[in-house]
């Protein structure tokens, strides 16, 4: 797919097919991400691929848990205050039972963590929609990346002690009529442009 | 230019021909940036383009003025230290006098901030790739977004009172024999890949 294509029509999916991703494109989107660039080239992102569907749902039982400890503070992000509000209502699942989750961890309080990771997440997400197939950015683990019982999971499963997730990404066939992602044009109001000439 | 080939190929350009950007090439660029994600769809970030020599030249000597004003400390960001050092010991112009800078600026003390700027950063990183453009991502108005003398000069720019600079990037057609990007690919060894399955 051309470059301004995958651009275009890229756009977030948040309901999946309960299928796994096929290896090869798997593979692809990971590299895709691989050639972000990073901050002096550090090239220190760390990608932790998740699959496993007992795993993921563990980690979603968890992140509701925590969240539902949480309490609303004045100034919180809006969709933090959302996710907090829907866990102590009831189910809530973060990824949206996505069949891949990758979290994309760094250095602990490296400055340039939220942004290497999210260049890499914004490489996956072109890639991902090139292929067919949908993903969606997932903010709650950088909202729980302090939080000790999350931080403690990720761990287990590879994320090293001085690491933590500065951003995450679901990936999956789209739940749709025809598996492929919806790429209705955007609507699209803000974003303004200055020209100083 | 295929996603993939934009994604793989993309390289930081550091020097530049004096010579503006094609009209409808910039545009493009621009209109990817504004194609990327952003939490909630919000929207917020603002692309300040500047084009203009005069006011280029004088934003590179207040960055300098201001680093040299700064003291290293511990823990600092290597670069920072790097840019603090250069600019106390003389000459030092931080966007490598391209022809074009885009600084990307959102909502001050928002938590998306960096994030939403990385992802528009990253695609018009990939956008100009395809139309044989050089870029490189600048760092240093970010580190200077709570300096007084450099949000004042971006302010009398178009930058609204509650906005600051959450990253930025350069254009222009790359200082090369050929005057296309070096295209060589990136050694890569780190960005560690953990699967979960």
């Amino acid at each position: 797919m051309d470059v301004y294509e995958a651009i275009r029509s890229r756009r977030s999916t948040r309901a999946y097919q309960e299928v796994p991703i096929d290896d090869e494109a798997l593979k692809r989107i990971i590299e895709a991400g691989r050639f972000a660039p990073s901050g002096a080239n550090n090239q220190t992102t760390h990608f932790l691929v998740i699959r496993n569907r007992r795993i993921l749902d563990d980690l979603a039982d968890m992140v509701r848990a925590e969240f539902a400890k949480m309490d609303v503070t004045d100034g919180m992000n809006s969709s933090l205050v959302k996710a907090i509000r829907a866990s102590k209502a009831g189910p809530y699942v973060f990824h949206y039972r996505a069949p891949v989750l990758i979290v994309t961890a760094n250095r602990t309080a490296y400055s340039n963590g939220i942004a290497d990771c999210a260049c890499a997440i914004e490489n996956m997400m072109l890639m991902a929609n090139a292929l067919d197939l949908g993903s969606c950015w997932i903010n709650q683990l950088r909202w729980l990346n302090e939080n000790e019982a999350v931080c403690a999971f990720l761990r287990r499963l590879g994320m090293a002690e001085n690491e933590c997730a500065y951003g995450a990404l679901i990936l999956g066939y789209p739940k749709t009529k025809d598996g492929l992602p919806v790429r209705d044009p955007l609507p699209r109001t803000g974003n303004p442009v200055t020209f100083v000439d």
